[in-house]
């Protein structure tokens, strides 16, 4: 039988180490470097003919080199003779450009698929994607990883659960994904409704929903440079909300993103480590929960040919 | 009959400029920018559908930057119709890595050209790749300039010819590059010969060939950290040459390459305009080509179907 074997690239070791930890491996040898003039040197420092290989990297920022580091290492990996290339992307970058928003844009999430593909990975496993279209943007199989049980069980474990608590979706767009925090919490929801009265006259926060008197989690995918969200737990607080936590899989939180979420009425900041965070973004009120052993798992899954969709069915833990 | 239009990315705008300059347009309006957390943003910004496009992009420093750019932006092209999408590479990016030097590493030359390919590049046009087999990891028709002619044009116009001068090869891979460059100036050839007399022990350089009393002009086809092109031009110095330059069509510049051909005994450095260069790297001995009309009368041969070789035969200036 093919050899199950763990690799990580630079974006995200120390969640790839956890993997490995859930899978019971140790991650394999291999050096990712820079040459002098920045381009990619990577090298395997094992053999793995015929071994399948799965090879954790977020296309985190800098998302174009952690990008050329997952292809390159597919290059190198496919020409070592790997058994099959098994590509786990736990914050798949470029995924908002999902679409052609304008005339003459390009599709990016789309072209990073098929980049994937071309250099030769076998499969991925990804974790709340963007969008979910974006697997059909794949022709190998997927495995979409949810983050909102791991979620759901930090708020289930601080007693944020039915009628005292209310989830929020910023925008029309995240109902299903609130709908699915809500259920586990069995709480209701509401929905932050953003209109612009007239052109170039700032945008109106309308909450669909009752928020008084509640604890009011904020649930997105990702938080970016926390823009939306910061303005939507003031209108929450407004309404009187007796707290306002947001919750999200990705923490991506770029430009003014921690100072905004700081200075904030939120109370608390709810992420999983699918980005891993620089120093300078630690906060108090920062909760990191780990994918590591939902990812471990999910792989111990696939290589043994079970299905993945029981790893939510039974609540994760 | 489909129109000829030339759009620019980030690497290279001035040489660019040129390059449309000569072919008589005016540069496509594109925007490139960049989102909040670093994903390259692209919007074409005018029609293209039925277009003949030459993208121009080096993919030199900051490599993936620019290689990514590249990518978009031919998914972009596609995704707008045009009628070709030919990619116009001064400096190919990567071509170092363009063989297994050793086990289990990549190809990652081969995987840029797959790459291009698969994002829809119908053609490709480049200028002195490292390795000229790196044509043959194209499927698409690919054209390759020299700028041994544009070098060769700079020493014959300040009378470095014949017997007074020698071009010298700094490694036994380069001696057809050295020989080209020889003919035309009519001057003969010199081989620096590298030797590591025992492991751990510094490398010396012999030098084969006659070079005591001649101008001494080494060619290469890229000055990277200029170590090994210093430490021969002192080997040709010690053994007697007159002067001593070097001419390469690449100025890649990383690391310390500025301080050290600064502080060299080297003259002049000849070089193109394939990379464009920060203003912190400009030298007093930097003598700097350009390769923009080169490319110009080559995009005009492929639009109008004639070959691009004769553009060599007649000796361009
Ligand atoms: N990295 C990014 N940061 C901010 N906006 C983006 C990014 N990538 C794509 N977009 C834009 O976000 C929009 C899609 O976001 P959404 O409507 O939330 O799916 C599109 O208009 C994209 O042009
Ligand atoms: N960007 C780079 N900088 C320095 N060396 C490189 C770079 N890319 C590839 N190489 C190495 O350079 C060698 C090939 O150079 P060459 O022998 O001149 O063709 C290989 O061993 C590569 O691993």
């Amino acid at each position: 039988d093919p050899k199950l074997k763990i690799f990580a690239l630079n974006s995200n070791k120390p969640l790839a180490e956890k993997i490995a930890a859930e899978v019971g491996v140790e991650l394999g040898k291999s050096s990712v470097r820079r040459f002098s003039d920045g381009e990619i040197q990577i090298n395997i420092e094992e053999s793995i003919r015929g071994d399948d290989i799965y090879l954790i990297q977020s296309t985190s920022a800098p998302v174009n080199d952690n990008l050329m580091e997952l292809l390159i290492m597919i290059d190198a990996l496919k020409r070592a003779s790997a058994h099959t290339i098994n590509v786990v992307i736990p914050y798949y970058g470029y995924a908002r450009q999902d679409r052609k928003a304008r005339s003459r844009e390009p599709i990016t999430a789309k072209l990073v698929a098929n980049m994937l593909e071309r250099a030769g990975a076998d499969r991925a496993l990804v974790l709340d994607l963007h969008a979910a279209q974006i697997q059909g943007f794949f022709d190998i199989p997927v495995d979409h990883l949810m983050g909102a049980p791991l979620l759901a069980d930090y708020f289930l474990s601080n007693n944020y659960v039915g009628d005292d608590t209310v989830v929020v979706s910023p925008d029309h767009g995240g109902v299903t994904r609130a709908r699915k925090l809500a259920e586990f919490l069995k709480s209701p929801i509401a929905i932050i409704d953003k209109r612009r009265p007239r052109p170039n006259v700032a945008e109106v926060m309308n909450i669909v929903g009752s928020v008084a008197g509640k604890h009011a989690i904020i649930i997105d995918d990702m938080i970016d440079t926390a823009g939306t969200i910061t303005l939507a737990a003031a209108a929450l607080k407004n309404a009187g909300a007796k707290s306002v936590m947001v919750a999200a899989t990705h923490a991506v939180f770029s430009g003014p993103a921690v100072e905004r979420l700081t200075n904030s009425v939120i109370e608390q900041v709810v992420v999983t480590d699918s980005i891993q965070q620089p120093e300078k973004n630690k906060m108090d009120k920062l909760v990191t929960v780990s994918v590591g052993p939902l990812i471990g798992r999910a792989i111990k899954h696939i290589h043994e040919n079970r299905p993945v969709s029981p790893l939510f069915e039974n609540r994760f833990r």
